[in-house]
């Protein structure tokens, strides 16, 4: 019962990602005392209330003697809002289990201040699937001081991302496209080179397939001294923009104080950059199943020389995206 | 009974890829009076025992009053060997049951003089499995007049087969290069440009990983009009070798009057051109979990301009090899 709560609340705060952030995006239930669910939350953007204060507000009474299950351990310390723990021991839950310790030492202790007012308190449950999931890239940034750095790449089977001429759309079908906007509207920011920002003027926002704009949008950054002309599509609308006059990936990612996790969409240089910066922490290679015999390549890094420079990585999940593949990548634990 | 024993025909009909030809790799099982298992065989190099007379020999009397399953009709004529019809009636097999019916002519025919003989006949058992195995390759040089073209491409996922100083061992790993090698074992000829053959010196045999031989070995064909010099690896040993001094890929196929599958490994631009040529029946794409950066691509077809030049393929399994992936392309129906 209560690893199905966790669950849950997992599949709940998937839809805080990108939009809690500098917060970690958390998914709360709360069981009645009977262990129905009589409410469910996710941690609201910066300013509103936490996962827990959410899913106590759809419970109301029922929360009495019951039990809430979190992703992680809950918040003890009043910044923009009150602390959790005592939102919980105010709304007379009995029982509490949490699958994360906060790792960060002013908001931690929250475990404490609900067994001294007498809470059941419950850590690690379902640990590592949490850890897996909307809070892996807190938890990164937590420990590394920087975002976590997705690259992707979309090419044909020969590693093509255009063809001579330049066309390149599309290389990948509908479905690939589709998960691709699924994870802009998951992260806080999207990283492009000055080159791909003029040649292909690209809007760089998170869309559904019938092109309506999904809540969250990232921040859309772009990478070169070059100026982006005024009228670039991705200076429009209310999401952010963000110019980095460096060739450096490091000041990309300090220019990004507050956010999570940061998806790199290329050229080829700016992905090379981030490869050879040991930047990338998931690689997402989607693969339409097509072979063009010319034109750019998905990745160009200046400085490979000979085939011990290869970027070698352990490979991940492969799913199968309509006619495309999409192969995951992580780094090598050696 | 039947279906299960077809199987087992079509597996024995693996060890005869390659070695058969021009003739058809053919599995036949003979059951007893009581259904058990008592012989087993496969087509023998050109001028030995068909299928049907090597189980027949393992089965020897307890074929009497048996039941013969072989995966393409007996054959009926008098060739370098004696017809399989004739000899499955001198058993005094009861009943014969096949999956595909032979295309061929002079050698159909066979299950009419079974049938006239007072012999059970059954044909189409397991029809499909049949084709797409084994019999595959036979089958499509029956209808198209040519051998059955399979592209090799091993890459890492940005599509380079070597690095810019042309270093190009290993990309991929041990499982890759022995399912490869198992590849080569079952075809009549490896085609490389002479741009591999000079460059690399490959010995392009069909090695098991201890490095010992395969009992059957491709004829290496090699594509260009630069002379391979005479102390080159692929000349050496007892395997064919053939040079081809033309840059049109249906010369090398026709050079290949008795192939039923050939691969071609490359390099880039001979791949290119039988892609180009539309002579690519399947593609099988090894890529390594790694990006490079840099070096030259897997695919160069100079021809192609735009996006929509772009050879599209359906894909077709993808297998997990170790750290790599294989991924298989087949011709687009439409
Ligand atoms: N299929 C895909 O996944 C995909 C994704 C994106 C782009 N593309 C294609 O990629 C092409 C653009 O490629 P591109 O190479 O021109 O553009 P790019 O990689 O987007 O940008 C290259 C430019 O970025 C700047 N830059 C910033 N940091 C750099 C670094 N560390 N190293 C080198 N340059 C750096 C430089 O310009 P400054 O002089 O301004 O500093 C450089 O000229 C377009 O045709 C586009 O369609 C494909
Ligand atoms: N990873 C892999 O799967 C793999 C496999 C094979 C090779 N490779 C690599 O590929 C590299 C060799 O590449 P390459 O491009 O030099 O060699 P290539 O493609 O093997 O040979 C090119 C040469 O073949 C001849 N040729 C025959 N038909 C042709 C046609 N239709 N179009 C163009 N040329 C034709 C030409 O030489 P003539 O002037 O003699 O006619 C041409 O220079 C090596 O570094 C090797 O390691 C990798």
């Amino acid at each position: 019962m209560i690893e199905t709560a966790m669950r849950r609340a997992v599949a709940e705060s998937a839809h805080a990602r990108g939009s809690s952030s500098p917060n970690p995006p958390v998914g709360a239930v709360i069981l009645d005392a009977d262990g129905m669910v009589v409410g469910v939350g996710h941690t609201q953007p910066p300013g509103g209330p936490h996962a827990e204060v959410m899913a106590l507000r759809a419970a109301g009474d029922a929360a009495l003697g019951g039990t809430a299950v979190v992703t992680l351990e809950p918040c003890n310390h009043t910044g923009r809002t009150g602390p959790c723990a005592q939102a919980l021991i105010d709304a007379g839950v009995a029982a509490v289990h949490y699958a994360v310790t906060d790792p960060n030492p002013t908001a931690s202790g929250g475990a404490q201040t609900l067994l001294d007012a007498g809470v059941e308190v419950t850590a690690g449950v379902l640990a590592s699937v949490v850890e897996a999931g909307p809070l892996r890239a807190w938890l990164f940034r937590q420990r590394r001081g920087r975002p976590m750095v997705t690259v992707k790449v979309a090419s044909t089977l020969d590693g093509r991302i255009a063809a001579p001429d330049r066309t390149s759309r599309w290389i990948t079908g509908p479905q690939a496209r589709e998960h691709a906007h699924g994870e802009r509207a998951a992260v806080d920011a999207i990283v492009v080179g000055t080159g791909t920002a003029i040649t292909d003027d690209p809007s760089l926002t998170a869309r559904r397939p019938d092109g309506s704009l999904y809540p969250h949008q990232p921040t859309r950054v772009v990478m070169g001294r070059r100026d982006v002309p005024a009228g670039a599509r991705l200076r429009s609308g209310e999401n952010g923009f963000l110019q980095v006059r460096s060739h450096d990936p490091r000041d990309v990612l300090e220019a990004l104080p507050d956010a999570l996790r940061v998806i790199v969409e290329g050229g080829p240089r700016i992905v090379g950059a981030f490869l050879a910066a040991g930047l990338a922490d998931e690689v997402q290679v989607y693969l339409a199943p097509t072979l063009l015999g010319g034109g750019a390549a998905s990745v160009d890094d200046g400085c490979v020389h000979t085939l011990t420079d290869a970027h070698r990585f352990e490979r991940g999940a492969v799913e199968v995206l309509g006619d495309d593949l999409l192969v995951v990548l992580h780094p090598r634990r050696d």
